[in-house]
């Protein structure tokens, strides 16, 4: 049964224990963050020693508080943990996010044990301990002990990410943010003394927000568990997953990190496979991959189209494409081949990279745009936008967007520079179309999207690659036969 | 002998043939971009139907002007040039920069072959056909037609870029001054009718300015010259190569581009190997390379010590150095240990990574990093910080530079944020050390660049590869001695 686990997104009251008047302590910045964050719950500091945090009347134990508490952010010192948690199953709290370090991952794995069973003994759930907790971007709630000018929070989007490392889940919700990305949930649950990355993804699956879960982890709780979910959730949703610990001195140091035994690369690899989750193989790739996803691009096949008005970016991406794993160089139609020569000058080469060249203008990046995401040869298009030639207009943002809102085949966008750029790029995402900066990291990414969506649609493809095989056994095939004729 | 190209970068006067009063024309923006960008020598436009343009007399012809002119940039449609060339000639002038498309990348061999004997008859020395010629920092000379508010001009600085392709180049150029990066001299030559990448990538040995050089090549023009070029910069300064048509369909595409023959891409690997000039495999990673280089890392071997305040960060970059080819993690010496033992808190673990957990404070920062550098154990620092923790202060950037101007180690450094973040690695790098966005890339940069470093120096070295595999052996070893002791 999918546990219910709204009440750490949306809790109709928190109760902040530890909450602090001193502004550079833990207690205080959780505090701040979800009022400044706008939540609408009722928010109760816990503080023996205080009367008023922040203009909220503070109480001296959550049994003081006449009301319903629906949620605890626990974030007292190690040693006093278990005592809060015994006041939180008085006071009949059901959950409870424990942002405390020093259990597991310094070696105290006798007080962690405790924890757990107390936790279980009561029924108590449970994210942490050693994390930063949550953030959700629809429901404004944010238990993130991080300053607003340092870690810029996301808008609302189809990204959710889970993450083991605290560091790691706010520094790209960061840089996410700050390029156009955007998010339902993040949630760091660093130890997972109870609730485990598993947990955490089953519970997304139902989350209509998420359309995309991303997981970072460094050791898996209950592997069964993990493959089980795995295979369920991934047959509803994209999911990404980052593994921290390949080799042996990865392995070593997530002991001390979040205490976790990080197993075999090979044997995770192997999970993921056969549940048809994806594998990142960096940070950079999982944002990249999440990025595709969240935009929702979805492919019929895997033949795709470049149009470029750079020559050299046209044939980088070819290089890409033809190297990677499941994408195909499109064929244009002879209908569209037609199509193009009439409307083009003529000394443009009609092709695949479609090389729209250097005096390229918006108007014929409208035309040739409309006229290949219409033929049937073509899966998608990936776009290369050059803003730095004068004569592609910034009208080009609409000819874009109007060719995305009219077609079902995606358009990914890459375009390199500097401001000007980035304004028409951030503009694009605005507008629901992904965009990236380099052409080789885009197809990277793109080619375990694509796979990930045929896998699940059942459908069969070639690849550039596989057609390279078939050539050359067909080519061996017709040597076998001549020596064999040969011989005769 | 090697080519004194000076002339192209700073030449005591230009004349701009093909000048237009239209400032949609690419002989304006070109004329524009000479007067805005600073540039000290004559400017002389040349327009048979002008008086004047910009605020400068017009001529009918480079031979009406009583001056001595040193450069011509020819923007003149390609029926004219060869009438224009003549024109050169019989004013002396030396060197021209053609920019002009519609030669041999359009099929037109025979007006390319033409021109090139004239050049060659006349003895003018010539960039391009097809380009957008080049940008000389130092010199304040530019003669690229892409406006300033579309593509910004990098600062002054190490990195020189040879590209056969426009549109790459500028993209760069563009997205790398943005990101802070720095350049002596960039040069589109597009389809090498005379002057080829060779000639380009001697001269710029001798350029003082320049540490690093980065092509982007379609077709080499001729292999030996290009072999023994490499061979004999490869000594003196790194050569940073990406290729742009390595499989069939990539090849295909360059023939339009630049009328390249792309030729095989395991030969052309082969020469970069043997020459010892650097392979990319992408814009984005050559442009990671240049940055290291262009901070001038020195590395007297390849032992890397991680600090790190994001855990996770620490494990993703520890697997990164692992499966790195040349690279290997350094092991603190028992000085340092006990050092940093005395000095950080308890539940801290001395190893490498050395994470200095989410409390880090900016004085943790420097009492590790310190101490750190001076190990005999050590070659150089990856440093990870993570600005979304408040007890790092904005004093860190004096710490780390104070620490860069101490120690001969190079330190490297990898933060992922937004405005916070990119505001802090700006000032950074303005103080020579190189930022990076995220570790793996910047892991697998690092491990090209210390290969290059130590096969200069002549320095032998084993990574962690090779010692899994030298303890491989041994194990193989003892068990095969223990089988032959057993059948005894």
């Amino acid at each position: 049964m999918v546990m219910q686990l709204d009440n750490f997104f949306m809790p109709s009251s928190v109760a902040v224990i530890g909450a602090s008047r001193n502004s550079a302590k833990i207690g205080h910045v959780i505090l701040k963050n979800i009022i400044d964050g706008g939540f609408r719950g009722r928010v109760f500091p816990i503080n023996p020693e205080a009367n008023e945090i922040l203009g909220y009347r503070c109480y001296k134990s959550v049994n003081a508080v006449n009301e319903e508490v629906t949620l605890a952010v626990i974030a007292v010192p190690a040693e006093f943990v278990l005592r809060v948690v015994d006041e939180c199953a008085k006071k009949k709290i059901k959950d409870v996010i424990i942002v405390t370090a020093g259990f597991g991952e310094v070696g105290n794995i006798k007080l962690e044990n405790q924890l757990r069973d107390k936790l279980d003994k009561y029924g108590i759930r449970c994210v942490g301990t050693n994390c930063l907790g949550v953030f959700d971007a629809y429901h404004k709630f944010d238990t993130l002990f991080l300053p607003r000018y340092r870690l810029t929070r996301p808008k609302p989007g189809g990204i959710s990410f889970v993450c083991q490392s605290g560091a790691i889940g706010s520094a790209i919700l960061d840089i996410a943010a700050y390029s156009g990305y955007s998010f339902s949930k993040f949630i760091s649950y660093g130890n997972a003394t109870q609730l485990d990355e598993s947990d955490l993804i089953e519970y997304l699956r139902e989350d209509p927000n998420t359309k995309v879960i991303c997981l970072y982890v460094e050791g898996i709780k209950n592997g069964e568990k993990f493959f089980n979910v795995l295979k369920e959730v991934t047959k509803h949703k994209p999911v990404v997953v980052l593994k921290g610990g390949l080799t042996d001195a990865g392995i070593k140091a997530t002991v001390s990190h979040t205490g976790s035994l990080a197993g075999n690369k090979d044997v995770f690899y192997g999970v993921l496979n056969q549940t048809g989750a994806i594998r990142a193989d960096s940070l950079e790739e999982m944002f990249h991959i999440a990025a595709l996803f969240e935009k929702k691009v979805s492919f019929a096949s895997n033949r795709i189209q470049i149009i470029t008005n750079g020559g050299g970016y046209g044939i980088i991406t070819t290089d890409a494409i033809s190297l990677s794993k499941h994408l195909k160089m499109a064929d244009l139609s002879s209908i569209t081949i037609s199509e193009l020569r009439k409307n083009t000058p003529a000394h443009m080469n009609i092709g695949n990279p479609l090389d729209l060249l250097g005096d390229a203008t918006t108007e014929r990046y409208r035309m040739t745009l409309n006229s290949v995401l219409a033929d049937k040869n073509v899966d998608g298009v990936l776009l290369i936008v050059l803003y730095q030639t004068p004569l592609i207009t910034t009208e080009i943002v609409e000819v874009i967007t109007e060719a995305h809102h009219n077609s079902k085949k995606p358009i990914i966008v890459v375009s390199t520079g500097g401001e000007f750029t980035e304004l028409l790029s951030k503009s694009l995402m605005e507008r629901g179309i992904p965009v990236f900066n380099f052409p080789t990291e885009t197809i990277s990414a793109l080619d375990k999207v694509v796979a990930y969506e045929l896998r699940h649609k059942g459908v069969k493809f070639v690849s550039q690659k596989d057609e390279k095989v078939n050539e050359k056994l067909v080519v061996k095939k017709k040597r076998v036969s001549k020596t064999k004729k040969n011989k005769k």
